[in-house]
């Protein structure tokens, strides 16, 4: 478990607002926490000299950045550039407002995001060479960068292309500059062609976005499957895959590499962008996932005590991630706050602005593993549950994942089922959110009591319509279920029925994720009423309906218009650490921010989750 | 011509010792430029916190670094890390005596280098996770180094070795670090195991060194010819080749790998070291060598007004580098003064220490161009004289370079001539040296005028001996000649002599060099009695005689125990860099200290040079 850090204080002005951060972050990222913008050109490097505050209270150091911006009078008075500021103690200052009207766009959950990507494309018209100014090709162009704010070093692959290019074209170019490094300069002006992909590497499926950097424009999405499924279907499977075979690491590397690649020939084909103007890529993913991708061995991730080889953000050359782009871009993974609550989370952290937001809120990403977070800017809570994969349909009779034929979602009306089927076909299984509503509508009937037993056939001979009494069965081994769909509504030559069996594997997975959820509220100490919103992430909880999640306890008694399915948070926030180098930095923060659980071994979650497998009594 | 950066002062207490250092350089550096070591274990990156110092005057900030390192009333004091200063003003400042005697060793000319390289293999004995400590590998291992003072982040490889190596080493194995990086993790303890290379890249030969780097101490040092030198005899033909040949740019760089590969595999066979143990590289070279081995286009350098693509320092990884060492070494090139004064220049410089010594002195490195550096710790100044190919043996009618069987020496005796023949032959030809001592005791002995002409045959008949005077020929196209070795002397079938012709080659080639030491003394106000030492550099340098030398006006009037060959100080340089971070530093700093003049184009150059023509009148 991680402990709370004790945090600092920063107050801005006029603003009236005020921040609690971690000891050692910038001034700069704790107004970007609370979304007050504050301007700079460079990326918050200290080299633009734009990122000016006033320090009104507090101590803070000068840099010797600090001495080459402002006079000795502007110093005297608290003026310092809030990126080099590194708050370490309680603080109050003056950001002076944002000059126009910076270019922004509504992504996540109604989030209000500054475009302002990490790569700059800058035209240069530059004075040919002469024997009184024999600067190199490099320093040329690197001096007039600094003019613009920009302190570059260069690539080898950059300076290769000197000093041809140079001459040929008129001494006319435009740097391609990704944080302070100069990765590429193109002959003329093209500064309209500037791209970045997000990518959300699931375990089935593969999310990839094009987004034109220069406007914040998405240009196209695709999903493929992840070509890692012939080696298993979830995490631990791969996992066993990359310890047990020869050569498997690289085999599901190889594997997840081809259908980035392929979504990648896809996104730009389809859109006439050149591999060569894709600069930057931020992907998310579970631990396992960026493990796999990155060639890193995920063994330890597998068995106790759950320990992945790294949990930090990464960056790596567009060379060294093997992806079809400039070799030169640069390739971001953001950070995992533990083995099982990853990457994903965060970039769902960056959607929903949960730990910047002021009331309590939660966020669910329900699949093999659970992940929740819980909380506010005063504190934010995550831990991972262990919630098996019946939620995925691998664990259910007839379940199946959510495609065609899949019955999606379920009424019981007080004479029969109506069925919600994928592709409008005769259904052929039942996938997550079906299973739930089933659930829950099994319930709230009366048809199932609250441990979870079906009543006895003779009770629903005498209470329920006939369709529906009609519907409890005993299979051929005896096990009791219920008839989702006849043999002649069914697209199998046989019914499609939920066991008792089946039922238990929900409880036991939706029991695993209510006690993680309880861990964390009584860890906060506070109740369901406390709770502002709820939010479902994940391609399936995107699908689950809310009322059926509640009905069954999986998610706490908040009214049902507070519980929001919010969709592929993860990938939304991958676009988001795309096109905002702020809230970049936010991702590489969350980790220091939000404390992690760990569920393993814990007493409270096991008594909990006794508990929790009953359905709530009472609505 | 690059002008004087305005300086401040810096004064070190209790030693009384001051420095002027050009604004923008940290007070670590500064006190590394005058010898005085101040304690780091981190390579002066602020993450160790010992280099400490107590600003007593002046102005300087608070870091964040600071404030981690020192109580409230340290800060008070004035106590700061000497590596996060950055000087802007003049200060005073008390620096504590190191503890201990660090491991020194003297280098380059008498200089006192303390050893302290910049690759740091640290031994982990790590404790195995648990439940309650789920810190990733790379967390687990980044957390032990910081204890140490280092402050990294990772390779993808080093963490590609991750996690089966801490498993199956129980936790004990050797981090890797260079400057910041972790770029690999070894089992067990691997300490005893760390090398580096140094490498001159001559546009002949190619020296290089295998170091050490625990103990400093030299392992093995062998040379080999460029093999270059099928596409050209120097420089500019080389450029040439680049410029001109399809692909020729591609077959030069792979001629130098070839010849740095080669030498690699020689000096770690020989001396039993693993590949994989050599982490850091230091190459040194003119900078069209270091354009070609970097596999940057260096026409611009060939053709007015001679702009190379960097001049700036360089870092590549091993792999980057094309060369046979740990693909995630760090290989660096020391930066360039100039198109025609480049790293190896620098190197010499680090040898000599010239720049930061008291009193004025003169370092000489003569090849096709004489690369000149004139100055002192007060104010150093460089050039590139253009001498032309004359001291390497190219344009002598029995001109050679500097192997067996060429006249390396002579001495004209009253009687009659004496050679020293490299390799103890009979003669084939006359190399620098030897045409240096040839042209020097001719006019010493009255053979020659000062303007250069041969005397008339009835002067040499009635004032020398028969045996010189029947050396003083012309040959059949009917040009004066000297014979040096007669038919029968010689190892060819026929005189090897030195012609009136080869001696206006000769003084072209000098009066070239004299100029640019002119044009500086002039710049620096000096005369040749202010002159305290005089450094002849480079493998040709090496072997001039310093009498020679001044008898022609190669050199200023010095007396002759003041001129000192310096050998292959280019080299020298690079080991120094190699073996302490705090004289990489130093050479990272000589571009913004020492000032380039550029003489083409020069008027005063050009009026010198028809002057200098001739040799001096009196000595």
């Amino acid at each position: 478990m991680t402990t709370a850090t004790t945090k600092v204080t920063v107050a801005f002005q006029p603003y009236n607002k005020t921040t609690r951060v971690p000891p050692g972050m910038s001034l700069f990222d704790a107004a970007s926490w609370i979304g007050l913008p504050i301007d700079s050109a460079c990326g918050a490097k200290g080299t633009c000299g734009k990122c000016r505050v006033r320090i009104l209270e507090g101590q803070t150091g000068i840099t010797a950045v600090d001495r080459k911006v402002f006079s000795a009078e502007e110093l005297e008075n608290g003026w310092r550039l809030s990126c080099r500021v590194i708050v370490q103690n309680d603080l109050v200052c003056e950001a002076p407002k944002l000059m126009g009207n910076p270019k922004a766009a509504l992504m996540g959950v109604e989030r209000h995001i500054i475009l302002d990507p990490n790569v700059h494309k800058v035209y240069l018209q530059l004075a040919a060479p002469t024997l009184v100014d024999q600067r190199s090709d490099y320093r040329r162009i690197a001096d007039a960068l600094a003019e613009e704010g920009f302190d570059v070093t260069a690539t080898l692959a950059a300076l290769r292309q000197l000093p041809q290019l140079l001459r040929k074209n008129g001494w006319q170019v435009t740097a391609v500059v990704i944080g302070q490094e100069l990765v590429a300069i193109e002959p003329g002006d093209t500064r309209g062609q500037c791209y970045g992909l997000a990518f959300d590497i699931g375990t089935t499926t593969i999310v990839g976005a094009l987004l034109d950097l220069d406007g914040g424009i998405p240009v196209g999405v695709q999903a493929a499957l992840n070509q890692q499924a012939i080696y298993g279907a979830d995490v631990l499977t791969r996992i066993t895959h990359a310890m047990i075979e020869p050569g498997g690491l690289k085999q599901l590397r190889n594997a997840v590499l081809a259908s980035l690649n392929q979504l990648i020939a896809a996104l730009t084909d389809q859109n006439n962008v050149s591999l060569a103007n894709i600069y930057e890529v931020v992907i998310v993913g579970n631990a396992t996932m960026l493990h796999l991708y990155q060639g890193l061995d995920p063994s330890a991730i597998g068995v106790h005590p759950f320990i992945p080889v790294i949990e930090s953000a990464t960056i790596a050359t567009g060379a060294e991630s093997l992806l079809d782009i400039l070799p030169e871009a640069r390739v971001h993974t953001l950070p995992h706050l533990g083995a099982y609550v990853g990457a994903d989370l965060v970039g769902g952290l960056l959607a929903t602005g949960l730990p910047q937001k002021d009331g309590v809120r939660l966020l669910v990403d329900i699949g093999t593993n659970g992940e929740i977070v819980l909380g506010s800017a005063e504190r934010t809570i995550a831990t991972a549950a262990p919630a098996g994969p019946a939620f995925e349909g691998a664990s259910i009779q007839d379940g199946m994942r959510a495609s065609a034929g899949a019955i999606e979602a379920v009424v019981i009306t007080d004479q029969t089922v109506r069925l919600q089927v994928i592709g409008d076909t005769k259904p052929i299984g039942i996938c997550g959110s079906g299973l739930i509503d089933t659930v829950a509508q099994l319930y709230h009937k009366g048809l199932l009591t609250a441990s979870g037993r079906f009543i006895e056939k003779e009770q629903a001979n005498r209470d329920f319509h006939p369709d529906l009494a009609a519907r409890l069965i005993r299979d051929e081994r005896g096990v009791r279920a219920f008839v989702l769909a006849r043999a002649d509504e069914s697209g199998l030559d046989r019914p499609i029925v939920l066991s008792q069996k089946d039922i238990r594997e929900l409880q036991f997975a939706k029991g695993a994720i209510a006690s993680g959820i309880e861990v964390l509220m009584r860890e906060l100490g506070i109740t369901a009423r406390d709770l502002v919103e709820v939010y479902l992430a994940g391609s399936f909880g995107n699908y689950i309906n809310p009322w059926s999640a509640r009905r069954l306890g999986l998610v706490p008694l908040v009214s049902v218009e507070r519980i929001k399915a919010v969709g592929n948070a993860a990938g939304e926030g991958a676009k988001i650490a795309l096109l905002s180098f702020r809230e970049r930095n936010i991702a590489y923060r969350i980790p220091a921010i939000v404390e992690y659980h760990e569920l393993s071994g814990r007493t409270d979650f096991n008594d909990s989750f006794v508990d929790l497998l009953r359905f709530p009594d009472f609505l």
